[in-house]
């Protein structure tokens, strides 16, 4: 990489957990000048607005837990074994950047905000959703999972739950609620099987 | 009401959907000052800070979010039909305050933000999944609901899910997770009854 490349990978690397932690709003680019020791103009070199920088720093966060929560997934033991499994890992992984979810923080912030970082939560889930029905799709067709299932409300309901669940667990200071979760998805998948 | 009354709740009523929107950071006493059309004197002789008047539209928002979606739900015909009841309410009707769910936005802000806001928010969930664990419980003490069932589990588990549908519904515009979660919640229900 050349220089000019590793500081900007490095101003997006500080820059994530601040926006992850503390939303669009409550992230300045002084903050982010403090949190890397450039001056403005460095900064501003590589990124010429606060948007354009949440929105790297959203794509590289969103990549950081993306891959936590997927790698090494046990894809030989079948659709419903490979959901339970991607689950567990949700349920016992923290995000690698800190201030929890990406998704879960850019979703509800953005709801109402910046329409460039709601365009990307809406396309990651888009993208989520997509890989768990395909899981679940597969499932239908080897005979695992019966017929009338739904594949995208499947999906729906796993990332909702999960993702609903995080937000009270981290609020609450404990894992009650994605254990919670964690068992009535798995009544969910047990009835998918039945 | 005295007129120093009036002022403070049209206060709180002007801030709530901004703060409900935007976020704590997202809000200054400067969007305060022009929503009310108060001067800067007027507006700290009622909160003398930001935190005090974002608790109050809070609880304001609060408030009226948790009376649309319980008031008048029928409670005559047993446990289930209550709970069933409840998440069609939640899944209908759209937050009465400006910007979603106060309380699912205030928890992911608030997550590693504001203590005073967070401490609310935490409270409202141990009430509103108290209120629901109750209604579990009586339906396993009238024989409607089986007895293995975990009150707080089900409680907790309607909360993350609809609360997480919500998310994405809002940031998808449409109802599609909403009512993927409905149908979900509906089959963890007749499981419970089986």
């Amino acid at each position: 990489m050349h220089k000019g490349e590793i500081t900007r990978q490095r101003i997006i690397e500080r820059a994530a957990p601040i926006f992850n932690e503390r939303g669009y709003a409550g992230c300045s680019m002084h903050d982010v000048m403090e949190a890397t020791g450039l001056e403005k103009g460095g900064l501003y070199r590589h990124f010429s607005t606060k948007e354009e920088l949440a929105a790297e720093a959203f794509r590289y966060s969103l990549a950081k837990v993306a891959k936590l929560r997927t790698e090494d997934l046990d894809r030989s033991q079948g659709s419903v074994h490979l959901l339970r499994a991607f689950i567990a890992r949700f349920v016992e992984k923290t995000s690698p950047v800190r201030g929890g979810c990406p998704l879960l923080n850019t979703a509800v912030d953005a709801d109402d905000g910046n329409r460039v970082l709601r365009e990307l939560a809406r396309e990651a889930f888009k993208d989520w959703r997509e890989r768990l029905a395909k899981v679940v799709t597969e499932g239908i067709r080897n005979g695992e999972i019966r017929a009338s299932a739904n594949p995208r409300q499947i999906a729906n309901t796993i990332i909702a739950t999960l993702e609903g669940a995080l937000m009270m667990s981290r609020l609450e200071g404990n894992k009650t609620a994605l254990r919670d979760a964690q068992a009535a998805l798995d009544t969910v998948l047990g009835c998918l099987t039945a």
